[in-house]
C-alpha cells in the first residue's frame, strides 16, 4: 500500500488560494503539474506579502498573454475582472501596454480574450455590458513636431534619463518618441505602477539585454515599485514564464538596485 | 575503421551557399548542428527556387531578431546589409515594422544590431556611413480624426477585409487605427511585399491563432505574395524558428490558399 | 523582530540538491527568488521519483535553450555535462536535434555554449577535450528519392502514425521528409528517449496546437515514455518554461493518454 504523503493542511491552502485568486473552484485531478500549482503556487508564492493581488494580476496577465496557452489566458483574464482588482478601463488600457511591449499578434488575441470574457462576466450576473468609453479627444498633441518634442520630454521622464533618443531612425523617431512615449505611455486609465509591472515582466519575456536593464531601473529609480516589490516580481515571474528568465531577471534587478542605490547615496 | 561517408559535394555545396549567402567563410567544426546547417539549411534550402534571396533575407531577419541568439543575429543583419540585399533604408523601416509585430524590446535589440553592423561595415570598406534619413514631414495625417479615418481605409485595403474595427477600445483604436495602420505600415521606404515577408513571420512566431490567419490570407490575397513563395516561406521559417510553429504555418498557409482559390472563383 | 520563518529543512534539502544536480555551489542570496528556487525547484521537483535526473536534464536542458537566459543556460549545460549524466556525444547530437524543433538560430548558440562548457570542463580538471568523434557514419541513403521513401517510413514509424504527408510541399517534402525524419531523427548518438523528451519540451515551448498532440501521443504510444513520466515531464516543464504551458501540456497529456488507452483496450 502507498502512504499517502500529501501535505493535506498546505494542499487545503493551495485550494482556498486557488478558489480566492481566480474565483472559481481548483481542478480536482492529481496530476504532478496540478498538485504543484496548488501545493506552490497558490498555496505559497500568491499568498506572499511582497506584492499586493492587484500588482501580481499585472504580471501575470502579460506573462500568461506571452505563453499563448488559451486556458489559463481566459482564466487569468476572467479572474482579474471578475474579482474586481482589475477594472474594465485598466484591462483595456492594458491591452495597448502590452501590445507595443509584446507584440501586435499576441495583443491582439488578448483583446479578444478580454471582449469574451468580459461578455461572460456580464452574462453570469444578467446585467449589460456598458458602452466603451469613447477614444477621442486624446490627452496628447497632434502636430508631429509638438508630439515628438512631448515624446522627448516623456522619454526622459518615464525612463529617468537625462536624454531622448535620435529622432531620424524610424524605430526610434516614427515609433518610440512619437507613440510609445509620445502617446501611449501618458494615456489615461492605467496607473504608472500597473504600466511599469506590466512592462517589466515583458521585457523579461522579450530577453533582449537593454531594455530589460533600463526598465528595471526606471522602475525601481521612479519609486513607482519598492525594492522589495521589485524582488518579491522576480519569483512571481518565475512561477509564470519560467525560472530560467527569472534567475537572469532576478540578477538584473540585484544590478540596479545596486546602481540606484548608488546614486541616492551620491545625491 | 569507420569510413567517413559524408556527401562531401553536399558538404561543399553548403559551404560555398554559405560564404555566398553571409558573406564571410563557413565555420570549420564538424558538430552535428554545423555541419547539419551546412549540408540542410546552406546547401538545400537557402539555394531553392521558390522564394528569392532578398524575400528569404526579411523572413530570416525576423526569425533570428525574435530568437535572441546574439551572434546569428549580427550575423545575419550584417549579411543582408552587406551582401546589398537590403538597403539600409530598409532595414532601418524594417527594425519599425518588426517592433509592432514582434514587440518593442526585441525590435529596440535589433536597432542597435543594425547600428553596430552599419558602422562595421563601413569600417571594413574604409568608407563613412552616410548620415540617417530626415524623419519629418510625416506622409500621413496629423489631424486625430483624419488618421483614425486613414487607419480604418488602410487597414480595409491591407488586410483585403470589407471593414476595419471599432474605434473606442484602446488597442484597436490608439493602436491599430492611429498608429499601425494610421501610419506605420504606410510609411515609405519599404515595399509592400517585404513588410508581407516580415509580418508573416512575426505573426507564425507570435502564435495568436486569428492574426497568423488574417495575414497569411491577406498576403496571398492582394498578390504580394504567390502561391508557391508562401509555400516555400513556411520550410524556411521552419528552419530559423523550428519545426512545430512551421508546421502550424503550413497547415495555416493550406486552408488560406483554399479560400483564396474558392473566392477567385467565385468571383 | 521578525521571526524567521523560513523551514531549514527544507532549505538544506534545497542547498543539498542543487550542489548535487547543478555540481557546484548554491547562490547565497536571500531574495524571493532564489529561495524559491531552493525550497520548491531543487528540494521538491528535481527530488521527484516520476523521472530520472538523466531525463529531467534533456526536459531542462530544451527549456533553457529556448529561454534566452546566459547563465542558466552555461550552467545547466555544464551541470549536464560535469555530472555525466549526458555524454558530450549526446549533448552535440541533442543540439542537432534541438536546432530542428526550437529554430537554427537559438541552437546555434546553443552550440556554441557546449563548446565553452566542455572546454571548461577540461580546464577544471586538467585534461585535454578529446577530439571530437568523426561525423558518425550517415545511416541515411545520399539518393534523393531513396531520402524521401526512408522518411516516409520513418516519419511513420516514429509517430506511431499509418501515413506519412505528402512530398509535393517544400515544408513536408525537402524540410520534414527528407532531412527531420529521413536524416535527423535516425541518427546514430542519441537515444530515441532522450529525443522525444527534447521533443515534447520544444513542442510544449513552440505552441503550434498539432505538433504538441502528435508528439506527446508518439512518446506515449511507442512507449519509449510511460504515462507516469510524461505526467512528471509537465511539472519539470512547468518550472523551466512556466505554468500556463505547462497547464496546456497538462491539458494534452491527460488527453493523449486516454486516446493510447483506448487504442490498447479496443487492439
Amino acid at each position: 500500500m502507498v502512504v499517502d504523503t500529501v501535505d493535506t493542511a498546505r494542499r487545503e491552502q493551495g485550494r482556498r488560494g486557488f478558489s480566492d485568486i481566480m474565483t472559481f473552484d481548483p481542478p480536482d485531478d492529481t496530476s504532478p503539474a496540478t498538485t504543484g500549482l496548488l501545493d506552490f503556487v497558490f498555496a505559497e508564492v500568491w499568498s506572499r506579502p511582497g506584492l499586493s493581488r492587484r500588482d501580481r494580476r499585472f504580471v501575470t496577465l502579460a506573462c500568461v498573454a506571452d505563453a499563448d496557452a488559451p486556458q489559463p489566458l481566459d482564466d487569468h483574464v476572467y479572474a482579474a475582472l471578475n474579482s474586481g482588482d482589475v477594472s474594465i478601463v485598466e484591462m483595456r488600457e492594458a491591452v495597448l501596454h502590452f501590445a507595443v511591449y509584446a507584440g501586435w499578434p499576441k495583443a491582439s488575441r488578448l483583446n479578444g480574450v478580454v471582449d469574451a470574457q468580459w461578455a461572460r462576466i456580464h452574462a453570469e450576473r444578467g446585467t449589460e455590458a456598458p458602452p466603451p468609453e469613447p477614444l477621442l479627444p486624446l490627452t496628447t498633441a497632434s502636430d508631429p513636431e509638438e508630439r515628438l518634442q512631448g515624446g522627448e520630454r516623456h522619454f526622459a521622464e518615464i525612463n529617468c534619463l537625462p536624454f531622448a533618443p535620435a529622432r531620424d531612425n524610424p524605430y526610434q523617431g516614427a515609433g518610440i518618441l512619437n507613440f510609445v512615449f509620445g502617446e501611449m505611455w501618458v494615456r489615461p486609465g492605467l496607473d504608472m505602477k500597473a504600466r511599469r509591472l506590466i512592462t517589466v515582466a515583458c521585457v523579461a519575456f522579450q530577453d533582449a539585454p537593454i531594455p530589460i536593464d533600463s526598465h528595471v531601473y526606471a522602475a525601481l529609480k521612479s519609486g513607482d515599485v519598492s525594492f522589495d516589490e521589485m524582488d518579491e516580481l522576480a519569483l512571481h515571474f518565475a512561477v509564470y514564464s519560467g525560472w530560467p528568465k527569472a534567475s537572469h531577471l532576478n540578477g538584473v534587478i540585484a544590478a540596479q538596485q545596486a546602481r540606484v542605490r548608488a546614486e541616492r547615496e551620491a545625491a
